[in-house]
C-alpha cells in the first residue's frame, strides 16, 4: 500500500493512536476493515495511512479529510458510532485521537522509483 | 511504551509516514534511535508516538511540538540535517511529512486500568 498523496494543504488529519486489548482479533479486524472502507466512501475523505500493530498492540492510523464538517459527519455516522462503542467496550486498552489542520506537506521518493523529489508546499 | 498524553491544544504535530528501503537495518536503527533521543531533548518537544514497521517496511511516527518555531529549530539542527540526508540517500524508498496544528484531542482508557474516560478538550 503506497503512502497517501494528497492535494495541497490546508486539509485536516485525524491522528488515532491506539493500544488493543488482547484477543477477539477476528471481530476487531472485520470491524476495522469495514470502518476503513466506510470512511473512504464518505464525502470529504481524502486518504489514510495505517500501520500494523507492534508486539504491544500499538498502532497508528491517520486519516485525511477536506474539512471539519466532513470529520464531524463521519464521527456521527451511525455505523461508526456503533463500532466506536464496541471499541471502548472490548477492543481498546487506550487510545488518543487528535484533530489537526495540516498546514504544510512534503513528499520524498527515491529517484530510482521514477518519481522525483517534490515538495507539495 | 504508553501513548503520549499531552497538554491542552493548540500544539503542533509532525506526521511522518515512511517506507524503508531494504537492508542497512543496523545503521538505520541506530540513527533513528539517536534522532528520537535528540528530538526529545529539544526545546518545545512535547512527545512522540511511533510504530514498528510492517512487512512492507511502512511505519508512522508522530511527534508533538509546542509551536512552529520549535519544529523549525529541530528541522535545522545539524545532526538532524545529516541524518535526513542519509535517509534520502539510503534508507527511505518514500516518505510524506505533514505539519499540522492540533485543535482538539481526546483520550480513552479502559476503566479497569485505573484511569477514567477523559476528554482533553
Amino acid at each position: 500500500m503506497p503512502l497517501s498523496r494528497l492535494p495541497e494543504p490546508p486539509y485536516y488529519a485525524v491522528i488515532f493512536s491506539s493500544i488493543r486489548t488482547k484477543g477477539d482479533d477476528t471481530a476487531y479486524g472485520e470491524t476495522a476493515t469495514m470502518m476503513s472502507q466506510l470512511a473512504a466512501a464518505q464525502d470529504g475523505y481524502l486518504g489514510e495511512d495505517s500501520t500494523m500493530r507492534d508486539g504491544e498492540g500499538m498502532g497508528i492510523t491517520v486519516s485525511y479529510w477536506r474539512d471539519e464538517a466532513a470529520i464531524r459527519a463521519w464521527k456521527q455516522h451511525l455505523d461508526h458510532t456503533v463500532a466506536r462503542n464496541a471499541g471502548r467496550e472490548k477492543w481498546y486498552q487506550s487510545y488518543t485521537l487528535r484533530v489537526a489542520k495540516v498546514e504544510r506537506a512534503y513528499d520524498f521518493d527515491r529517484p530510482e522509483s521514477g518519481f522525483s523529489k517534490q515538495a507539495a508546499v
